[in-house]
């Protein structure tokens, strides 16, 4: 074998990225390494600026670059409603819609008996916190729709009881969906939910 | 939207891999944000790294941290055999099999009149230059079973013509192949090339 090991590092690392395996981390490591002054270098300046700057916002649990994060900071974004999500991928997700004008609370994930994932470690206390020193209104819960998202959501509707409204997004038809390719679950929430027309 | 400048940078730059979109970019950046100690400093300095030493090898072309690199610095390896093959990925592939102890040449793609590619850009000079000063007895074609793969070889053959021994990779059923998954023109090439048992 040749003895270029700074470039295995490299490859062994890139591999380790979600969606990348041994295959294609050695394809995108030849791809930056021909392209070393305009994709290598600003990829490895990038990273060490996150690696620097990177932190998680103090009062809602999303990432920025300071200590309070953006949305948070927005005094026009404080109406009331707080839109709780499992995680800051959820919390992009949603900001790209663009159709929620409050603040977010991000759990970091759910809780599961089975993973010994228990309410402090999800930054449900904080919520509630938040909740009583927000003003808060509305508490939205915009948890995925999966046995541990609903069973988290059911968990935080308990707490909240009677000291805020509580919702949640409403499950159906996806737009552009098919009903042919929708599971039975779906089709039932999207029935059970009808509205008149 | 929120301004996350720096790790939106980091997202489009990781976007522009081969294999990551941009939905798998946000999650590969989530991810190193999550384990940025373990995770993305070390990527961010194996790529400054990479990107501070990797360069071409002078004589054949391969990528390593000097100005030759290990196979051709390797006494051992000058055999008289040279593997001429298009990108350095198809190098690395050969040296993973372990199974050939000559020396490269990596021409940097193939022929295609299309792309405006001649023998000029291709590194094919510097492999008649190095047939005549390294004492070549044997240069082994092992150039992709595509179209534009095939025209390269007889263009490197028709030049070395009756100065070394030319050949190429065998053609055939690949070991755990299937008759039944393998296109027509394997199959004809197999049975055409088909050995005594």
């Amino acid at each position: 074998m040749t003895d270029r090991s700074e470039i295995d590092t490299l490859i062994d690392l890139m591999a380790r990225l979600p969606g990348l395996g041994p295959r294609s981390a050695r394809r995108a490591v030849l791809q930056l390494v021909s392209k070393r002054e305009i994709q290598l270098r600003p990829l490895a300046t990038a990273m060490q600026r996150v690696a620097d700057t990177a932190r998680e916002c103090l009062n809602c649990g999303n990432i920025g670059t300071a200590d309070v994060c953006p949305v948070c900071a927005d005094e026009a974004r404080g109406n009331g409603q707080i839109c709780v999500v499992e995680d800051v991928a959820d919390l992009w997700a949603m900001e790209r819609s663009g159709v929620f004008k409050g603040r977010y609370h991000v759990l970091g994930g759910t809780l599961s008996a089975l993973d010994a994932v228990g309410p402090e470690e999800l930054r449900i206390p904080q919520l509630i916190r938040r909740v009583e020193a927000e003003e808060v209104t509305e508490v939205i819960l915009a948890l995925n729709a999966t046995v541990d998202g609903q069973t988290t959501a059911h968990y935080i509707a308990d707490q909240l009881e009677g000291r805020v409204t509580l919702s949640s997004l409403a499950q159906g038809v996806p737009i552009g969906g098919e009903l042919d390719y929708l599971d039975d679950g779906t089709i039932t929430a999207a029935l059970n939910a009808r509205k008149r027309m």
